[in-house]
C-alpha cells in the first residue's frame, strides 16, 4: 500500500462526494476528465513515492546549514524538486496561455497533497513558488509576468512570500521595510524580513521574493503597504539572470520540524541597492495578499491534513503487523500475541485519526472546488455567495486541521508506543512538522478574529446562516436514509447550537466579548462543518452500499465511512455543542482575567 | 522570577491547600516543619536554577552518543547530578536508619519537581535511582540493602527499571529474559531489555538495574516473573566495585525529546555470565513492581505537569514583554504596540496552561500526601480507604497531565508564535519532552484498563463512589461561599454525570464494551477530579481573600485561583460531562469498527 495517498479515498472524495467530473465539464477545464485527472494523480503519486518520501527523514536529520555564504543541504532535495518540475507540476494550475496546464485548483491541491504527505517540508518550495506565481499572474503587469512567470512555471526559479518582520508578525501594519522610488520607475528596497520559508537556497537559478514594503509618504498601518517583486539575482528584460540583488541571508531559523525548508531572516538592500518591481498599484499590497489568502490558507490546512494522513497510514499499517497482548477472551498467557489493531483502544486511535484526516481532506478539497467554481462563475449573485462561503470556510479550513490533525499525529505516535517516540520511525517527525501549521499564514487566534470579526459579525451572519441552511439540507437528506437517522439528528442539534451561539454573538453589543470568544467559536464551528462533511460522505457511502454492493474491499471502504461518521457524531459533536453553548454565553473568563494573575 | 518553580503557588498547595504542616506532625517526619521544608525547597530551587536549567538546551542539542564503547555526553550533566547528590537529594525520602533524610514523599515530589521543571531528562537519572532504591528498600534482603543502598542514596550508583523487551512492552507477561539459578544462590541473567532509561552512561560509578526475568520452570505469563538486582559492574560483599558484569549496550534509542536521558537496548549475559541477585521471593516480581507503581506513576504525571509549568512560566513572561498589535479601542496604527498579554486570546492560552499545570500539580502533590498518610496510618480501615483512593487516582494522576499538560505546552509554543517553533526558545523542546509521558510507565490505554478493569469494576465502584462523596462535600462547601455557587453547581452536575456513567459501566455485563470505553472514561474522570481540586483551591483562596486581604500581590494570586477555577468550570467541565454521557451509553463505535476499514 502507498504511504503517500489513500487513492481509494481520494477518488471517493473527488468523484463520488464532490463530483468533480461535472466541474471539469466547464470549457476552462476542457482538457480534463476522469481519465486525465487519474493520470495526473498517478504521475504525482509515483514521484512523491519515489523521490520525496525516501528522503524525508534524511532532510530532517541533516537540516540546511549556512556555510561559506551558501545554504548547504543534501543533493537529493534538489533532484526531487527537479522531478516535480519536469512533470510540469509547477505549471499545473496556471492558464494555458501563459504556459500553464490549465488544471482546476482542486487537482493542483490533490497533487500537492501527495507530495505533502510524502515530505511536507520539501513540498513547501513548490507550493510557495506556485503561490508567488499566482499572485504575480493575478496582479502583475504584462511586462512583469512575461519576465518572471515562464521560469517560475518551469520550476527553474522559485518563489517566496515576504510579509513578517521580527517586530511585525501578526501585526503587519507595523512593518518597516521601505521601498524608495527610483528615477527608472523601479524601487530601492531596504529592510529585514523574518520567517521567510525558502528565503535562501541553491535549489533554483533564482528566487522571486514577493515583498510587502512601505513607500515613504504613504498612509500609516496596513493601508500604506505595497507589494513588490524582488529577485535574489538581478533579472534582465530578456529574463536573463545577472548578479546579486543584495538580498542577504542574515540567519537560518532552526525549527522543531519542517526542517528541509529553509526559514530565513533576510536583509534587503543592506550592502548595496536592492531593486524591486511594484506589483499593481501602490498601497494595495495587503489587499492583493488577502486576495490570495483563501488559496494559501486552504493549502496550509491541507498540508496539516496530509501530514496527519502520513501518520494515519503509517500507524494503521503498524497496528496490523505489530503483535502485543491478547484478546479479552484468551486467558492462556502462552497463546500467541495478536496484532494490536485487535484492541478496541487502538482502533479508537485509528478512528480518531481517520475522522480528522479524511474529514479535513474532504473539506479542503471541497473548498478547492469552491475556488474553481468561483473562478468560472459568471452569475454575479452566485459568485457573491461562493465568495461569502469561501471566506467563511477559510479560517476553518486553515485552523481545524492545524488543531485536530496535529492531534491525529499524536495518536499515530501513541499507536507505535516507545518506537513512535524515536527518530527511527516517521511519526514523531510528522508531529513536529505539523505543529507549524497553527502558526504560519495567520495563527489560530488570528483566524478566529477573521471568522468572527470579518466573516460573521460584518454581514450579521448572512453567509453563515445561508451555509447552515445548506448543512440542514444534508441533515434532512440523511434523516431519510436507514442507518443515518441518529447522525442526522446529531448534526441538526449541533446546527441549532451553532445558530443559537451565532445569534447570541451577533446580538451582543460588546465587541471585546464577541472577539474573546472567537477562537473557541472557530474551533466549534469547524467541528460542526467536519461533522457535516462526514454526514455527506456517509450519505454517499450508504447509497453506494444499497445501489451496488461492489467488491468486498469496496464494502469495507463504504462501511468505514459509515462507522467513522458515527464515531465523529458520538465522540466529537457533543464537544462542539458544549463549546457553542459557552460562546453563546458570551463568556468573559479570559477577557476578565487580570494580567497580574499570571505572575511577573 | 524563577523559571523552575512558582514558589508562591507551591507554598499555597503545600501549606494552604494540603495543610502539610499537620501531616509532618507525625513522629515519622519529626525533623520536618514549615521552616525545614522551606529550606529544602530553597536548596533545590537554587541547584535547579543554577545547574540544571542552564544546560537543558545544550544536552538536548548535543545528545548522548555511543563512541569507543562508552556513552559520551557533555560533562555538565555529571556535574549537575553531582550537585544534586551533594545536597543529599538522592537520600531524601528514605528512612534515617538506612542513611536517608526521612522526608515525606510529598517533599521529595516537590523537590524533584523543581528539577523536572528545569531539566526533566537529566532529572530522570535521579528519579530512577530513587525508585530503584525504594524497590530494593521495600523488598530486598538486609544483605542486598546493605551493599546497594548506601551508594545509591549517596548518588554514587544510579539505578534503572528493566521491564520492557522489544517484543513485550505493554504485555509484560511475554518477556523472555531468563534467570538461571546458580549453585551459589545467585542467578545467571540472559536476555535483552528495551527502552531502558539511564541504562548506560558514565555518570556514576555503577548502575543498579532492577530486572524482571523468568526463572525456568515457573508459571507462564506474569505469574512467572521474578525481580533481580543486576549491577553493571560486579559488586563485592563489601560494596567494592569490580569488573564488568556483562551488561552490554546494544544501542541507544534516538528520541524526539528527553534526549539527555539515555534510552537503551541492553543485552544481559551475551558475552559472558551476568550475575543477578533475586529480590524477595521468586515469581513475585510483577507484584513488587506494581507495589511501587503508585509512586512511579505519580512521578510521571508530575513530570508532565512540571514540563508544562516550565512552558507556562516562560510563555507568561514572554507575553508580558513581547509587543504586538493594539487594543480594540486603539484605531491609530501609529500608536505603540501593546504587550500581547493584553489580548484576550493570549490570556485564554495562559489560562488553559495555568488550569492544567496548577490543577495537575495540586493533584500530584495531593496523591503524594496520600502516599505519606498511608505510610504512617495504623488504622486498618483508614489504610484500606487510602489505598483504594490512591489506586483509583493513580491512573488519573499519570494520564491527565500526560494529555492535558502536553496540550499546555502546545499553547506555550503558540504564544511565542514563530519564535516558539524554533530551537532558540525552550518551549518546543518542552513539547517534545512531554510527549513521552503518555507512553512510559503504562500507556494511556493501559491506564484506562487499569482504572476501569481493576479499580472500578472489581469493587463495583466502591472506592469511586466513596471518592465521589468526598468531592460532593467540596461542592457543598463551595455552594455556601459567595462567588463560588456556579462552580459548585458545575462540579455537582459533573459528579452526577460521573456517577451515572460509572453505574452504567458497572451494570453492563459486556466486558468488551466496558473496556472499550475505558480511555475516554479515564480522561473524563480526570477532568472531574481536576475540576474538584480547582474548586478546593478556590475555596481556600476565597477564604483567604475574606479573612485577610493581604498584600496586593497576594490578592492578585488568590484572584487568579478564583478566575482559573471559573475558567475550568466553564470551558472544560462541560467536555467531561459530554464524554461521560458517551461512556454511559456503553458506546461501541470503536469496538465494532471492523479491522478492514483501516485499509491494508
Amino acid at each position: 500500500m502507498s504511504m503517500v495517498v489513500d487513492r481509494r479515498d481520494l477518488d471517493f472524495v473527488l468523484f463520488e462526494l464532490l463530483e468533480v467530473e461535472k466541474l471539469v465539464e466547464h470549457s476552462r477545464f476542457a482538457t480534463y476528465d476522469r481519465a486525465t485527472i487519474g493520470q495526473m494523480l498517478d504521475a504525482a503519486q509515483q514521484i512523491a513515492e519515489e523521490r520525496f518520501l525516501p528522503i524525508a527523514a534524511e532532510l530532517d536529520a541533516d537540516e540546511p546549514v549556512f556555510r561559506d555564504g551558501k545554504v548547504v543541504m543534501p543533493a537529493s532535495a534538489g533532484a526531487a524538486l527537479q522531478a516535480y518540475a519536469e512533470a510540469g507540476f509547477f505549471a499545473l494550475p496556471f492558464a494555458e496561455d501563459i504556459g500553464g496546464l490549465g488544471a482546476p485548483w482542486f487537482l493542483n491541491t490533490a497533487v500537492v497533497g501527495m507530495f505533502s504527505t510524502a515530505n511536507v517540508a520539501l513540498t513547501n518550495y513548490a507550493f510557495l513558488t506556485i503561490a508567488a506565481a499566482n499572485l504575480l499572474d493575478t496582479f502583475g503587469s504584462g511586462a512583469l509576468k512575461s519576465v518572471f512567470l515562464p521560469p517560475m512555471l518551469a520550476g527553474r526559479w522559485f518563489g517566496t512570500m515576504c510579509l513578517s518582520e521580527t517586530q511585525a508578525g501578526s501585526s503587519l501594519g507595523d512593518i518597516r521595510t521601505i521601498a524608495t522610488p527610483r528615477a527608472d520607475g523601479l524601487y530601492a528596497i531596504k529592510g529585514s524580513k523574518m520567517w521567510i520559508s525558502g528565503g535562501e537556497h541553491e535549489l533554483s537559478e533564482n528566487i522571486v521574493h514577493m515583498v510587502l514594503a512601505k513607500i515613504p509618504g504613504g498612509p500609516p498601518g496596513t493601508k500604506g503597504i505595497s507589494l513588490f517583486v524582488v529577485p535574489k539575482r538581478k533579472v534582465g528584460e530578456d529574463g536573463s539572470v545577472g548578479g546579486a540583488n543584495n538580498v542577504a541571508l542574515a540567519g537560518l531559523n532552526h525549527k522543531m520540524g519542517q526542517r528541509a525548508c529553509t526559514n530565513c531572516l533576510l536583509n534587503f538592500g543592506e550592502a548595496g541597492e536592492c531593486v524591486g518591481y511594484l506589483v499593481g498599484e501602490p498601497h494595495r499590497g495587503i489587499e492583493y495578499m488577502f486576495h490570495m489568502m483563501n488559496e494559501a490558507r486552504i493549502a496550509v490546512g491541507h498540508a496539516a491534513a496530509m501530514t496527519a494522513l502520513a501518520g494515519y497510514l503509517y500507524s494503521a499499517n503498524y497496528a496490523r503487523t505489530r503483535t502485543q497482548g491478547r484478546s479479552l477472551e484468551q486467558k492462556n498467557p502462552a497463546s500467541p500475541q495478536v496484532p494490536i489493531i485487535q484492541h478496541a483502544d487502538v482502533r479508537r486511535m485509528l478512528l480518531a485519526q481517520k475522522a480528522a484526516v479524511e474529514g479535513a481532506q474532504a473539506l479542503c478539497l471541497y473548498c478547492a472546488t469552491l475556488v474553481d467554481e468561483l473562478a468560472v462563475s459568471t452569475d454575479e449573485r452566485r459568485s457573491d455567495e461562493l465568495a461569502g462561503l469561501l471566506g467563511l470556510l477559510t479560517p476553518v479550513v486553515k485552523s481545524w486541521p492545524s488543531e485536530h490533525c496535529l492531534e491525529a499525529n499524536k495518536w499515530a505516535i501513541q499507536i507505535l508506543g516507545g518506537y513512535g517516540y524515536t527518530r527511527d520511525y516517521p511519526v514523531e517527525r510528522l508531529y513536529r512538522d505539523n505543529r507549524l501549521n497553527h502558526i504560519h499564514e495567520g495563527t489560530f487566534g488570528i483566524q478566529g478574529l477573521d471568522l468572527v470579526g470579518r466573516k460573521v459579525l460584518r454581514d450579521k451572519g448572512e453567509a453563515l446562516f445561508r451555509f447552515v441552511e445548506q448543512m440542514r439540507q444534508t441533515a434532512a437528506e440523511a434523516a431519510r436514509i436507514a442507518g443515518l437517522e441518529e447522525e442526522a439528528r446529531v448534526l441538526s442539534v449541533s446546527l441549532d447550537a451553532l445558530q443559537a451561539a451565532t445569534r447570541a454573538l451577533i446580538r451582543s453589543a460588546d465587541f471585546a466579548r464577541q472577539l474573546a470568544n472567537a477562537t473557541v467559536y472557530l474551533d466549534a464551528f469547524g467541528h460542526v462543518v467536519i461533522g457535516w462533511i462526514w454526514l455527506r460522505q456517509a450519505i454517499v457511502a450508504a447509497r453506494a452500499l444499497v445501489d451496488n454492493g461492489g467488491s468486498e474491499v469496496d464494502r469495507a471502504f463504504y462501511d468505514g465511512k459509515l462507522v467513522t461518521c458515527r464515531y465523529f457524531a458520538r465522540h466529537e459533536m457533543p464537544l462542539a455543542q458544549a463549546r457553542l453553548a459557552l460562546c453563546g454565553s458570551l463568556d468573559d473568563s479570559c477577557l476578565a482575567a487580570p494580567v497580574e494573575m499570571f505572575g511577573g
